[in-house]
């Protein structure tokens, strides 16, 4: 007998979690991996604290290696490979073997295309110097560990400030003791965020000392001797010794436009509530896929190792021929800066109205334990609900230990549609080393109620 | 024109909060509070906490005083007044004014009892010692206090393992560095926790130098020149110097039933959803009161700060003639045992086989945070779900610093009628130092869908 053959492409969150789930529903079916890279099912998210020197050996962000993948799971889970080309009529892939230098073709009965998201780069002279670093493979978060190691730099640039930017400041000015500038483009960090509460998050940032440049953009890297001496933007020159750039990434579909497969919201791979393609017996997974927005009802792209895992859980169920759907998300996402906190999950204002909803805000500042309990600090609440429905649309918290993970309650809340007076009656918990007798997810949302 | 009044009996949580709420809404109704102690609106659960010697000053835990009513709300609270009869037919209550020994009645237009409850005390020799101390009163823990400061005690015996008991014991334990010993009759502590999770609970008690001793009962105080010197169980004679009875609370509603009030589940009094008792223009609210368990479907009766603020907030809305309804609580519960941290929601597995439900449960061990991630700690998640339907009933939480409050994604579950697949789809916020890629409750979701 012949064995089924599924090719995964990628060997990350969602192409290893597919695989693992398909083994362990199928002992049959044979599972080749290929990684272009050369590690597989690595914690990217873990990058940022890496590189802070909280985490000391990068093997520690690597879940499972190829070779257990091969002893424990019968996964031929191949590195250094690079699949080049999909044929899918042809039922085969070409793939660029970088350790042998060789190229090679094999074919499949399924293929699951898990190949992540590209990081953007700006197109900008002296981009390509020695001491500009990206951080989204395990590879850059250990060369620019090691460039802090042995060049010590004092200054640092960050590109960019989302989440990545923001959690490499971190790690530069809260644990490696290197002066910090953040310059973004757009008016407010965390463009996850409303205005109001992006700008919390940029007092946070200068309040543990990073110097923020917001509405500033990079033009030009200056180099001496072909290392960074400083960037150029369009409000000046800012010398620096080191580079990083966080400006979010992109789905990785060149592959996937190549092979004929339908792209859509930012070019993700369309794919339906299984994973599946529109092109039979090919899927894809992760960073590289479209999802679906649960409030918005509308396609939308995410690129999250949470989402990632959830679809690969979701493509190995199905491709073992059993039945599994992953519905979608909310946009829930949550990041630490230091001692501070910052959540969100929802529609934004902006997206809200995009969508022709008639809706009302609340925002409040509390504590996040009892007044009287130590260690009570400040926590921002800002929720949105829709106008005669009292539908909740979406939350955003901004604080200090203790505040982001609540974001939760209001995660759920979006996933069982609930109102604005649900949330106001729920029976949280409380006591005093956790919360205010109303917790401050309630508290915003009674304000909200006057509202809506 | 005559003001028409309200007289509220008792001055706490959910007493304040109705007349504060009428006030708001109202500003001619008359209201008058009677608080038989010499205290208003005082965080009751932040006892153990002064106690422990973390809050300075027992004023930190008296949120609004008589004065701050008299002035700021127009609300006459008077203190040391305790209504000793209420005739509902008459209108009027009796009161016994304490701070000059006199009695005098008073007419109503609406009466809210917000009475309270009130500790079980066990009757046995030598109770009445000194160095027997209950702690359900803001007095009744000043004077544990003082009696820490002035007698230095170096050994103290619990009695009670339930949320009181154990966190007195954390106080005295780990705060105030007291030899404590913790008896309880049950064969576990915690019985709001199915056994299983309850001897985590044990463990955790005994790892932070606790000793506790499960199924020993209370059976006389020893005493020597009138203080404790002893206490006597049906194991033995444990010698101390201090006894703090934590044996949980019951409705206080003596003053209701002997005015002829229907009283429902544990003798609290009976209310429907706006907290209107069956008598016309009577009210209760708070601890007294019954209220309804969303997920068995039946009367239910809990004493929490936090269920009482909610139902004083809707009297106070329905007193005003406006339209509020409190629809009922999930058992929503929370603690801190010096580090650890235990939750519970829903129903226990002795509840739900006593409804008759077919349920399922799942047990999970993960980490608290990523498990890279520095302060990673062990988290323990229990489950329980109908099978065949899905539906959450219930779920329990023992771990360290950060396991505690997701109890809440689960309470928002059983408020949301969600299903077990519900919550493994659910878009959870994930980034290393909060969670895992899967959150530990998904992650004892994912176990459990496999059993429903």
């Amino acid at each position: 007998m012949v064995r089924k053959r599924l090719i995964v492409v990628g060997g990350d969150a969602a192409g290893m979690s597919a695989a693992s789930q398909l083994r362990r529903l199928d002992r049959e079916r044979e599972i080749v991996v290929f990684e272009k890279g050369p590690h597989t099912s690595y914690a990217a998210c873990g990058i940022p604290y890496y590189v802070a020197g909280l985490i000391e050996k990068p093997e520690q962000l690597i879940a499972r290696t190829p070779d257990t993948f091969r002893e424990k799971y019968d996964i031929d889970a191949r590195t250094l490979q690079e699949v080049t080309a999909v044929d899918c009529r042809g039922r085969t892939v070409q793939v660029r073997d970088h350790r042998n230098d060789r190229s090679y073709g094999m074919e499949f009965d399924d293929l699951l295309i898990a190949t992540g998201a590209l990081p953007f780069t700006p197109d900008v002279p002296g981009i390509e110097a020695e001491g500009v670093f990206g951080v989204n493979t395990l590879e850059s978060g250990i060369a620019l560990e090691r460039f802090l190691q042995e060049k010590r730099p004092r200054r640092a640039v960050v590109v960019g400030g989302g989440y990545i930017g923001l959690e490499i400041a971190e790690a530069l000015n809260c644990h490696r003791a290197v002066n910090v500038t953040l310059i973004e483009r757009a008016p407010q960090v965390m463009g996850t965020l409303d205005p109001d509460m992006g700008a919390l998050v940029g007092e946070a940032i200068r309040d543990v000392g990073i110097d923020l440049r917001l509405g500033e953009t990079l033009k030009a890297v200056e180099t001496s001797s072909d290392r960074v001496r400083a960037i150029v933007t369009d409000k000046g020159e800012i010398e620096t010794d080191l580079i990083v750039l966080g400006l979010g990434v992109r789905p990785n579909t060149a592959l996937a436009e190549e092979a004929g497969l339908a792209l859509g919201v930012r070019n993700a791979i369309r794919v339906d509530d299984r994973m599946a393609t529109p092109t039979e017996g090919v899927w894809a997974a992760g960073d590289c896929a479209e999802t679906f927005h649960l409030v918005s009802r509308q396609p939308f792209h995410v690129a999250l190792g949470t989402v990632a895992n959830k679809m690969g859980r979701v493509a190995g169920v199905n491709l073992a021929g059993g039945e599994a759907r992953f519905p979608g998300v909310v946009g829930t996402a949550v990041s630490k800066i230091c001692r501070y906190e910052v959540a969100r999950t929802g529609l934004l204002e902006a997206e809200a109205a995009k969508l022709g909803l008639d809706y009302s805000t609340a925002t409040i500042k509390t504590r996040t334990r009892a007044g009287y309990y130590p260690g009570a600090g400040r926590i921002h609440v800002k929720l949105l609900a829709e106008n005669g429905t009292g539908r909740l649309l979406g939350g955003q918290i901004v604080g200090v230990e203790g505040a982001a993970k609540r974001i939760d309650v209001i995660a759920t809340c979006l996933h069982g549609k609930m109102t604005v007076q649900e949330l106001v009656d729920m029976d949280l918990s409380y006591a005093p080393p956790f919360s205010p007798v109303w917790d401050p997810v309630q508290v915003a949302a009674r304000a909200l109620l006057k509202e809506v």
